[in-house]
């Protein structure tokens, strides 16, 4: 490593020193956001939201291949809306911006900006749901939403994120079941196969499922601290605000009936995520195809004849062949700088480019990931590019998958919990009887939450390592964001 | 027309009846919005909302493709920053939403629901921009905005819309008035060639401007019942916000200089417009490139032999090419019923087909616009689409480009203008002295508006139709939306 890189590197704190400085250098170095002069509120800044235009763009793809369409509800939400759902209510009104006053005039109801819009769809659906033709309505929207949280880190938890949040309405339980997981399934092949990030999927126990849900099922990834992070959840929220918000339809048989409801949603502290599982001591490692660049173009000896003249015709035809292609012909920084700026960026291939290159008809190109080099042939390239990309995200894939594995343990009792969950770090696999007392008192001694009940698991048969009562449950314990 | 027909489509109430109610009519009726019940809040529902992603995709790569790039801002905005533009809160304090509390604490600091974004954007350029390395910074933003507005019609006036906003930071003053120009030259050739309607293009007189800009350029579109609709605004801001805003950087001449600085954006409101200039007796009709449904295939006879098989068939093709099509394959509807429904919907292209053409190996497409009929054989089938598209375009182009030459009229004195303006709609072309007087007692008299003093237009002399001094300025009045 040459006194350059050196320098350069030196401003990201060491994972192992401080996991958490490393996090806020990374976002704030490669400009990924930026801290606002609105308490807990970031800025996305381009290259942050380059990678969020790319998720969705990718997520929006399989919404609509499995039937959803968008559509655009409104960002208040008058205060008695919020109020007919109990659950709902309890759970979400302690955290949310209220809207006093318009212009000048002080309103005679308060309005609520959006924490999540159930309610406010809840009562639109109500009107357009008559008969069982109009059934099932699958929308889905992108907008912002606002929680008045104390504790805020950009993407993970900030007082606005972006998201999106689907709503759908049936006509029998199993429909929406059947939607429930539709959509987990959605969350988990994107997660694993775009962002690289292998997941565990499972059901949210009483207590930590959405507030007015019947049941929350979640994916649950693991970041490199060894602390789980809840990526996406996908709840049935059976007849719960179809009662209070009266949504009916007249069946075929002639009877009215309630309809079933699910939810969904995934937020921008996907881009959180991406940055724990798959950052490492040089900066961000950016998953291929949520990459706002997947190839950095750095020409060598860029005054030389030829060079930058044959970097644009390279340039050109990766971009015609589809890629996220830079060229960085900046005359005011060195290559050894351009490498190691690119690199902290995580952009996944860097190709260089040079006199000697040229000559030999080929480029070289350097894998963020591993840092391997292969001379690549020039009327190859557009393939090899294609090939490297793809061997880029399974290795990432693997590589988290293989620190996931590593950092899940499982614990027979409290002693090997608190030994696991202090000096191995990770998800702690445990049985549970199913009291909210004893879920309560594992959270208060460790730390650590009930992160899932995972849908695939080897049976099993025990005591609650809390109680020793018989087991309900194989959980995923951990300590989470 | 058949019976069938009349009874759908005397829903819709005429335009020359009363064209408010027509409008309404027709966004109820096609489901393109519905009212929520917050006041002046709409619901886009997926067939509007359909046409808003199509927008957003053909600005968006318009932005990018003028070296634009997406980030996201924070909704809520300090009013200590709001208030530090003198004009700027002047124009908006009075119709901004206030969030008072978060949770269940009020705040130190009342925060604004973003009516425009400057002020927060500035307060981060501030922090971004030290020297000349760092200029242009053009970066533009699609997100929610609200204004309280006292009376709201669904896309034309609401609560709360969806937009873009362009911010950009520039060097010096030229650059700024270039980027300006350019941004406006994209809405117009994005408003002829997209949405297929025609533009004045002009600036706006010191009553018009936007809040704290040096000069306000805008896009007016006339619509059918002959009030002109401000379709997109690009504004030169100056060094207005710079210096409230200490946006400084260190030139190549060693000198602190404060940037020059635009912002440009258009609304959800565009909907509205395509629905005014285009729509007819039958209901809407929409441009090609951005209806949500290009081609809609009604089969005849659907169940005899090979119909259904066919049509899937042609619509796989059709898919495979690149049109956004749907199959109505509903057997619920007669097809008389499906005709009047895809009509009032303003799908441009009508594909029939059924056992005879299947003979003939042909379909029958007929054009929205004009109600053409082609008999069209099978293996010319996706070019022949594209083709009578193209012409739907052209057509709807012309006729409004049409609409607006009649209506477009010159007064040289008030009683000319009042006759204009009462007996024969829209655009009157009137000298004026420059005096915001004259421009007042105009409005007052006849509820007229100084649209825009346009840009391209030939030479002239003369005085002001209401002082009778010597004219500074030719300008386009109307009433407007």
């Amino acid at each position: 490593m040459g006194k350059d890189k050196q320098e350069f590197v030196a401003h990201i704190t060491p994972r192992e020193e401080d996991f958490s400085r490393w996090y806020t250098d990374i976002i704030l170095k490669t400009d990924l956001v930026d801290y606002s002069p609105v308490r807990g509120s970031m800025v996305i800044k381009p290259y942050g939201y380059g990678i969020w235009e790319n998720i969705q763009e990718e997520l929006d793809g399989r919404f609509k291949a499995t039937g959803h369409k968008n559509a655009y509800f409104p960002l208040f939400i008058p205060e008695s809306l919020l109020q007919k759902e109990a659950d709902h209510v309890e759970g979400f009104a302690p955290e949310v911006a209220w809207v006093t006053h318009g212009g000048n005039e002080k309103l005679t109801e308060r309005l609520v900006v959006r924490p999540t819009s159930e309610t406010i769809i809840c009562a639109m659906y109500a009107k357009w749901v008559q008969s069982y033709r109009d059934l099932p309505i699958l929308y889905n929207q992108w907008c912002n939403v606002v929680r008045w949280e104390k504790t805020t880190r950009p993407f993970l938890r900030t007082l606005e994120f972006l998201w999106q949040e689907g709503h759908t309405v049936h006509a029998t339980e199993e429909e929406a079941q059947e939607e429930t997981m539709k959509m987990l399934e959605v969350y988990r092949e994107f997660a694993e196969n775009v962002l690289a990030i292998p997941v565990v999927t499972g059901k949210k126990t009483e207590k930590e499922k959405f507030a007015g849900a019947v049941s929350t099922y979640t994916i649950e990834a693991l970041m490199q601290d060894g602390q789980a992070l809840q990526a996406g959840t996908s709840h049935n929220l059976g007849q719960h605000f179809a009662k209070v918000f009266d949504i009916e339809y007249l069946d075929r048989d002639g009877q009215q009936k309630y309809v079933w409801q699910t939810s969904w949603g995934v937020t921008t502290r996907l881009i959180g995520a991406v940055i724990m599982v798959h950052g490492d001591e040089r900066g961000l490692v950016l998953p291929p195809k949520v990459a706002p660049v997947q190839v950095v173009m750095v020409p060598i000896a860029i005054h030389k004849d030829g060079v930058l003249e044959k970097a644009n015709e390279v340039f050109d035809e990766l971009k015609a062949a589809g890629f996220r292609v830079e060229l960085d012909d900046r005359d005011t920084q060195s290559v050894g700088w351009k490498f190691n700026e690119w690199e902290m960026k995580g952009v996944p291939l860097r190709l260089e480019i040079g006199p000697k290159d040229i000559e030999k008809n080929q480029v070289v190109l350097v894998r963020r990931d591993n840092h391997k080099k292969s001379f690549v042939p020039m009327d190859r390239l557009a393939d090899t590019v294609a090939t490297l990309l793809d061997e880029v995200h399974s290795g990432l894939y693997e590589k988290a998958l293989a620190m996931r594995e590593a950092h899940t343990h499982i614990a027979h009792n409290m002693d090997e919990f608190k030994d696991a969950l202090e000096n191995k770090k990770g998800f702690v696999k445990a049985l549970w009887c199913g009291d909210r007392e004893c879920e309560d008192s594992i959270k208060d001694q460790t730390g650590a939450s009930a992160r899932c009940m995972p849908l695939d698991e080897e049976p099993w048969e025990g005591n609650c390592i809390c109680c020793q009562e018989k087991a309900q449950h194989m959980i995923y314990f951990a300590r989470a964001y």
